[in-house]
């Protein structure tokens, strides 16, 4: 499936990157001519979500090699610190840019021309968007043949927390990449999206996503969970990852663990979508799994807005840990594992 | 137990309301020198919480009298009535003006004199936030005794939803007064406040009371529920009522279901504040409690800036209801039930 909207458009020769920080109220297109210009744009904000930035850089290499005169492996190792340097800790980032390094490395030492090699890392920009694209239809067609089995021709009530469509991976997504196969099958009745607090990532890009797709949807606070399913309104809930430990305890954006001990009160199938990249069956669960705190201001402001008294304290994880007793089914590339399983997971990825 | 803090101060025969549409950054007392300001204040929403109206309603009445020549049942009904005018769906307002009438219609055909029935009136408003003020420290003990029983000595951390402090009560609170109590008995070590989307009584209301009443707190979001009780963070949950049915079934704010069940998983007590008024033996179980929605612009906008793409949906129910099963206890001022045993609740109602 080919993500019909993308934040990413390579079209002409040149870069367009949505601007982000404008959503959901502006749609508006970064035209990116540059390396500078790539990287400033990685560096502001206007791309988010490792998968697109790591995307831009390799197109934002590809601009910089069009226009060199002398292209030297010296000056190629220069202009890829440059672009990693836009946001240095953004591991994808360096992990891309140092893929791109090696092809022109090679092409350098190979004596290709510059027209050669720009084609190559626009090439290969195209590849890792489309081997992304793949690898996430792969997990999204999972999750509908799941569906289908539990629930069948009858049209699905499915509902998420945070942000995990294209604004995030570039290509179809994730959890909402179920949601966006599945209303692709014409399958999807309804989707309600958590605000998700503090950032409120699901009323800001989910619902953005969501109503590009043109899929009937509603925001809801957190809080509403257990009214929404007490009266029957979700089918099933898909949610992503950030790092799944060895026996499936999941640690994803805070509010995750709490829904999903609702839905299994309710009986609702809870879905967990993430690529094994994300799998760490290092750690045996996720008591092991550090717990970032973030700034009070997330919560006591909005847009510069106080909103709590003076001085007021917070206690704001970025992450909870789901617990693995809590989650229907792991969705990766590699097929569906029921957490229930002992071992199932470890065994998926190590097949 | 005497408030130490109030919304509603009677000085020198005038009477300051403190302005809850500037909190919790503004900490501003309005003067009332008559009905009209009165009135005025009640429907601009200075003051708000059912029993506030009510309590500053009755002053009101008492200023009108102070200034009158010819007090007549005619011009002292007509009086009220423009009071009750205020805000006319108010129940509590209607109530406790018409019982301010009967006290006006009794003193005018016994021919007492106007600074008798003022003083009488003004007595009145004293009287009724006395009573609610000795309930509510008859509910807060009751809590606080539950709390000694089950946790001893060590300092308790105790979370609460919404708000249900001085600001709704006028005197000490229903749920927060519990925790109020227990904090002038030094037993407190710190104080969860949810913020309560989407209208976040906690982080604006809550969070002032608490900060006047120099309670150590944090403001959390609601999905932080399953992180903090999975980090041992929370000894009991106390939250108020809109409606009790029979069985115990409790219609509180949006998020209090949630908020029950995820404590239920993790062994926390979760207690329910309120007075008898609030139940309803009418109704077996929650199901037949109507849940009103509300705006979507609560959850789409903020203060006016827009949160979600143009044309967003959503569902926000105003209330959830509480299955009894996730309840420990019921606290009213007769007090503790135990919604497990059944019949108990209708037992005490009608004792």
């Amino acid at each position: 499936m080919t993500q019909t909207y993308s934040p990413i458009i390579w079209k002409e020769n040149k870069l367009y990157l949505l601007d982000q920080r404008l959503l959901p109220q502006t749609e508006h297109f970064v035209e990116v001519n540059t390396l500078k210009e790539c990287a400033t744009a990685i560096t502001d904000m206007v791309v988010r979500g490792a998968p697109c930035i790591g995307f831009s850089a390799i197109y934002g290499m590809a601009l910089w090699v069009k226009v060199q005169k002398d292209l030297t492996v010296a000056s190629a190792r220069a202009a890829c610190d440059e672009m990693i340097n836009a946001r240095p800790t953004a591991v994808n980032l360096s992990f891309e840019v140092n893929r791109c390094f090696e092809i022109m490395k090679a092409s350098i030492e190979n004596k290709e021309t510059n027209a050669g090699l720009f084609e190559k890392l626009v090439s290969f920009g195209h590849e890792q968007i489309h081997q992304s694209e793949v690898k996430n239809t792969k997990m999204a067609k999972i999750g509908f043949d799941e569906l289908k089995k539990k629930f069948g021709d009858k049209k699905w009530n499915l509902m998420t927390h945070c942000n995990t469509g294209f604004l995030a991976c570039g290509s179809i997504g994730t959890a909402l990449g179920v949601i966006s196969y599945s209303n692709k099958q014409n399958q999807v009745a309804h989707v309600f999206a958590d605000e998700t607090r503090p950032y409120l990532q699901g009323t800001r890009l989910t619902a953005f996503e969501l109503s590009k797709e043109n899929i009937p949807y509603s925001i809801v606070v957190e809080g509403a969970a257990s009214y929404l399913m007490s009266h029957g309104k979700i089918d099933a809930i898909f949610v992503g990852a950030d790092r799944i430990a060895a026996n499936g305890d999941t640690a994803n954006k805070v509010g995750t663990s709490t829904l999903a001990i609702v839905a299994k009160n309710y009986n609702v199938p809870f879905y967990v979508v993430a690529p094994i990249s994300s799998f760490d069956i290092t750690i045996p669960d996720g008591s092991h799994i550090e717990i970032e705190m973030r700034s009070p201001t997330e919560i006591t402001e909005l847009k510069g807005i106080k909103l709590a008294p003076p001085g007021a304290q917070t206690v704001n994880p970025s992450f909870d840990v789901t617990d693995h007793r809590f989650i229907t089914g792991i969705i990766c590339e590699k097929g569906l594992i029921n957490p229930a399983n002992v071992g199932e997971l470890v065994r998926v990825v190590n097949s």
